[in-house]
């Protein structure tokens, strides 16, 4: 294990952390908050502790796949750690395991809250907590990588362990090009609904939180009815660029790359938008009655499916009151999740559809066992070995969360929170259902549950291998 | 496809389940019970459809795998089909879909009924309500294979789709060894329990409906509060034979062997043994104070443990009233189920060891991708197919709960009750939690509902394959 360029890399990413505190301590700044002294010690911290570690360069910078997804872990980690420091400094969340809760879900776009009155906290600190959804959404060490060339020609390997879904493909071979190119599309989309928002009279400060909860499919806000006292054109506008986030990355590069006809046949993002279609269609017909007319009906149907599916979390109303069924369809939303290579959670789509065609070659496979099969996707054949994969990121999925809910019912919470309050962490939703619902939050839980639950955000944001094999002993053998 | 020869086969079913109505029929005489017209018309149905079935021998007994599926499933949906019968002709469950639940309930081993007051009903259709549960706990072709050589020497695939768990090795070469072995032991542990319950003063009526509910796993009583009025020697000898019929059936052809060292060194026994363990230890701490002393406490969490591991689902207590940590023990041991090659139901212990190695394993191959390495079991190298269909038999099972949960959600119960309805039917518990935990019933479902947990009974208890590939179009290609 190559341990001196993890140091390293570790001390540029809280190097850059300090300058991520940047744009927060404007806002300080600008609102004359005393808060802003929070996030300024904080970034001194995270300075002093990134140059001690950032002294001595490695000789090497040979990278192998255990380093590279030892590194992402032990990052995003390290970020949470520190950038939780600003809420207890300033007594906002004077618990530091809360605050770490807080950060956790904020990094990895999970957007669940142990606080009880959001619009109290200083807009500064209300900033930062949004702003680490826009950072988490893309991925912190892609966004490095784009910018400095630390890891020599194999931060592949780190590239793999952050982004999400199972990798089919790369977009353009060099990953310094990935990077940069998809962090241009990812700002290009953030600013085109920031002037949306603009343009629906929401103010400023509003529009860079919902831009950041929506971008980075998040989902924290700054008001503790979440987007419900926003006005339909703002949901909508909200709900169009929800679900557009949580499309396949691709998808917008063959737009780019005006390969229109390759991007709208892409599978995935055919099955993604089916599956919405699908969901709305039924909620809305299982809720008729609860809103007034079709039109709103449809809206909120809409908004609620578009924010679980991408695993964004903002909430239009409570849905923790509607029937039994559409809060069925809301749970298996969390678990299906975005499609690869979105900013969203959840097992994603693309799995789901390669566990489902697998489903049918093993029916194929008992009742013809001579035949040979291939499975294809979108004319590319997929290789075994990501098959095993991601039938073994299911296997393990099922493990992480088992255990989590086990542990966590040693609060006595009823079965429905405990198992939508792992669903909504491990697949970064935010909201559950019962005490965890939209008009819920996660403060109930004692601090073993919440540290599960901190583990679980991470666990989904990286994909559950970057983090497991932590724990496992062959990868810290010579 | 050989049609002729699954109809073939279909009809000596039949002809056998008028045969095994025998009992019942003269329990209806002991009784002097005049709902022993029912059984007695329904066996004539039997044989009339039966021998019209059987009539014309096929030319050709050759059996290729999808025969052997397709001919499972079939003759487990016309056994239950006609064992429904008796329950309708007699108005004892006027509705024929509720009565083919209960029907189902029984030959799966599930024992969730949709009665609510079993007290009520007549002896000999108790008693063939309850033999049900021990015809198919061993499975019913496998019983025919043992004394009518139909499918000459290719019946192993119809065995190799009734029987449990992933086919790791056979215990004897030939088909029709193996299969009258396994009935044999099977019914020498069930005449050693009846002996055991009989010294314990329990009625002889009541003695042989808990021998086929506790050897078939299947948990059908004949009292309103399950096994709670019984001495607690009772319960005790029912505990640990309930636990003796969730072993591997291969412990005792060893141990009959003399093979002790490798009976007891068998992986899968000892994880299934330390997994009740550690189960018993952790609820007995957390209902304490719940009952009289740690006696009565450790043998409360022991029944309930036994119970739920194997799926037989009987009950001393409402645990639906326990904390929350050991009703979410309870619904993880719902999910892990029995040992492989038992009469019990869920994934089976011998698959989730599969899956725990898979993820060992696929952590290793991301840290060292040029090792190559291969799972062993007992000293058994584990084919890769094995490992493969596990996996997949895992997305087919996540598929199906998920699946069946939406549909049951339009009934409209909450989330607790939908949830372990589908845990407890598709692996062939009968009780769960809330309205269906042990003092509720599934009377209040739906007929639609029904239905979907009547296929789950059936899809879990034939470890959802064979029954599935009655849906794919490549099984009925040419």
């Amino acid at each position: 294990m190559n341990y001196k360029l993890i140091r390293y890399i570790l001390g540029w990413v809280l190097i850059m952390e300090a300058g991520l505190m940047l744009p927060a301590l404007v806002v300080a700044v600008v609102y004359r908050e005393w808060e802003g002294l929070g996030l300024l010690s904080t970034m001194g911290f995270c300075l002093a502790a990134g140059l001690a570690l950032t002294l001595k360069a490695p000789k090497s910078k040979t990278m192998h796949a255990r380093e590279g997804f030892v590194t992402v872990s032990f990052c995003w980690i390290a970020l949470s750690a520190f950038g939780a420091l600003p809420f207890v400094i300033t007594r906002a969340i004077p618990n530091y395991i809360d605050a770490l809760f807080e950060t956790v879900s904020g990094f990895t776009t999970t957007g669940s809250t142990i606080l009880t009155d959001v619009e109290s906290m200083a807009h500064c600190l209300q900033f930062w907590r949004s702003f680490t959804h826009w950072i988490g959404g893309m991925g912190v060490l892609v966004f490095m990588m784009s910018i400095l060339p630390l890891a020599g020609g194999s931060s592949m390997y780190m590239m793999k362990a952050e982004s999400t879904g199972p990798s089919v493909g790369k977009l353009v071979p060099k990953v310094k090009g990935t990077a940069g190119l998809l962090y241009r599309m990812y700002i290009a989309l953030s600013l085109l609904i920031l002037v949306l928002l603009l343009l629906g009279d929401m103010p400023l400060f509003d529009s860079l939180i919902t831009v950041f909860g929506t971008a980075g499919t998040g989902g924290f806000g700054i008001k503790n009815d979440s987007m419900a006292s926003y006005s339909a054109y703002l949901q909508i506008v909200t709900t169009i660029f929800m679900i557009m986030f949580g499309f396949n990355f691709s998808f917008y590069y063959l737009v780019w790359k005006r390969k229109f006809k390759t991007a709208f046949r892409m599978t995935e993002v055919r099955a993604y938008l089916l599956i919405i279609l699908v969901s709305i269609v039924l909620i809305s017909i299982n809720i008729y009655g609860m809103f007034d007319g079709v039109l709103e009906t449809v809206r909120h149907a809409a908004f609620q499916v578009g924010t679980i599916i991408t695993t964004t979390g903002f909430a239009t109303t409570d849905f923790n009151q509607w029937p039994a069924f559409s809060k069925t369809i809301l749970v298996m939303l969390m678990c299906i999740g975005a499609c690869a290579g979105s900013t969203g959670g959840g097992i994603k789509v693309q799995r789901i559809l390669i566990l489902v065609r697998s489903i049918r070659n093993e029916l194929d496979v008992i009742t013809h066992p001579h035949h040979v099969r291939r499975q294809k996707m979108d004319g590319h054949v997929i290789e075994q070995s990501v098959i095993r994969s991601v039938n073994i990121f299911l296997a393990a999925y099922a493990a992480v969360f088992a255990l989590s809910l086990l542990i966590i019912s040693i609060d006595n919470f009823d079965f429905t929170t405990n198992f939508t309050a792992i669903a909504a962490t491990l697949n970064n939703i935010g909201p559950g259902l019962e005490v965890v619902g939209p008009s819920g939050n996660y403060s109930g839980f004692s601090y073993l549950s919440k540290l599960v639950m901190t583990f679980d955000m991470l666990a989904g944001r990286l994909e559950l291998f970057p983090l497991l094999i932590l724990f496992s002993r062959s990868t810290w053998r010579k």
